[in-house]
């Protein structure tokens, strides 16, 4: 899977004044097998004040504010053939290596057919803070080894990249912030790029939309995403979806 | 307009691999004003634990896990430039006389410029189950009152119907409420048709949806959606909009 291959057309729903199992089975990719469970990682932007006692799948409680749910509601409505269950284990703050620290719990017990990782913006904007002395380099390296412990417990999950992001002009974003920010990118790019996955292009996207409407709009404090952000990160991720 | 009248073709979304001004313009109808207040009224379907203390505009906690959070997330990524404001004020358990009661307070005030009504269900179940001594006559005739008043202290509104519905295979849903019920949605679509507002068809889409998955998937009670059928709902509610 070339991550620059993105779907160039597509069509969210549509085309029928009545739903039919014809617009429906448009939504996802073909190639799935049924019942698929997609699993959602990450730290406070995949987390967005989910419910963390409650374990149920497609629960919009458990999937919190974020884009995973408009991710799962949009998925769920488009393919009720497909029976896919999403699950979100996102934690607030997390860095790669605490994605490590629970991952057999919070990734490898429960199986996922498809995982979604977005990780990297604690690992710099705590370096930034003084709370952390991470490095590009040490997230690259953690990074790597993740995944190869995921593939090694897990050879058939599809894995999917996503660029970890900064909007410009977001409060809580230093001027020289993006700048600096780019290493992680570039490291996160560069592992999916090695490993063959497919990369979600976050910051395109967000820096794309800021021709629109301003960080206010989109992320206010530039790591957040608003409800608009969410629906923005739910698209990209729904293109790099499809074309699984 | 004719409450008949769905927009034959649309797209959501597409078109292009990166958003632009074009794609994102797509979205909403094109004679609203901008910054459009646009509130949710209802009862728990709406409500959707929703945080009541939580008085933002847009925010996903304050407009709860149903259908409006899945509305004002796709409009909100697609139509940038309109600055819709959306507000959830829906709460659990209520019939057409509760709404009255807090209308001043959480419609009148609010200064909607469109206003979205789901009600009708709890006036036929909370009667079912021995609650309230309510009819079709009464909800019909309160429903009305409700309409004539939100006119007279706002001129310019635009109203939207929203065709009360029970999910037939719902836990809760006994085998003769469906028959009974209908009633109460053909009360709402009268209403509709001589006020000349647009109307949802909430029931079809449901008994549509019925085809592909059963109810536990769409709506395991009958009565309150999942998150594939909250979904659903936005996309039947946004047909509607777009024609306004």
């Amino acid at each position: 899977m070339n991550r620059r291959n993105i779907i160039k057309t597509m069509v969210l729903s549509g085309g029928a004044s009545m739903i039919s199992p014809k617009v429906f089975s448009a939504m996802g990719p073909t190639t799935m097998k049924s019942n698929s469970r997609i699993l959602f990682q990450g730290d406070s932007i995949t987390d967005a004040g989910r419910d963390r006692d409650n374990t149920n799948a497609n629960n919009p409680r458990a999937l919190g504010h974020g884009y995973a749910t408009q991710i799962a509601g949009l998925l769920l409505k488009g393919s009720p053939e497909e029976g896919y269950k999403f699950f979100n284990k996102g934690i607030s703050g997390n860095k790669v290596f605490q994605l490590s620290d629970r991952w057999e719990e919070d990734c490898l017990k429960l199986e996922p057919d498809v995982l979604s990782i977005l990780i990297g913006v604690n690992d710099f904007w705590h370096m930034k803070n003084g709370k952390y002395d991470g490095t590009p380099e040490i997230y690259e390296r953690d990074y790597r080894a993740l995944l190869s412990r995921t593939l090694e417990a897990l050879p058939a999950v599809k894995i999917i990249i996503c660029e970890p992001f900064l909007v410009e002009g977001g409060k809580a974003v230093g001027s020289e912030w993006p700048a600096e920010f780019a290493a992680y990118r570039k490291a996160a790019a560069r592992i999916s790029d090695d490993f063959d996955f497919p990369f979600v292009e976050f910051q395109t996207w967000f820096n794309d939309a800021l021709t629109l409407a301003p960080a206010s709009y989109w992320c206010p404090d530039g790591v957040h995403p608003s409800l608009a952000g969410a629906n923005l990160m739910a698209e990209a991720w729904l293109r790099t979806f499809r074309s699984l």
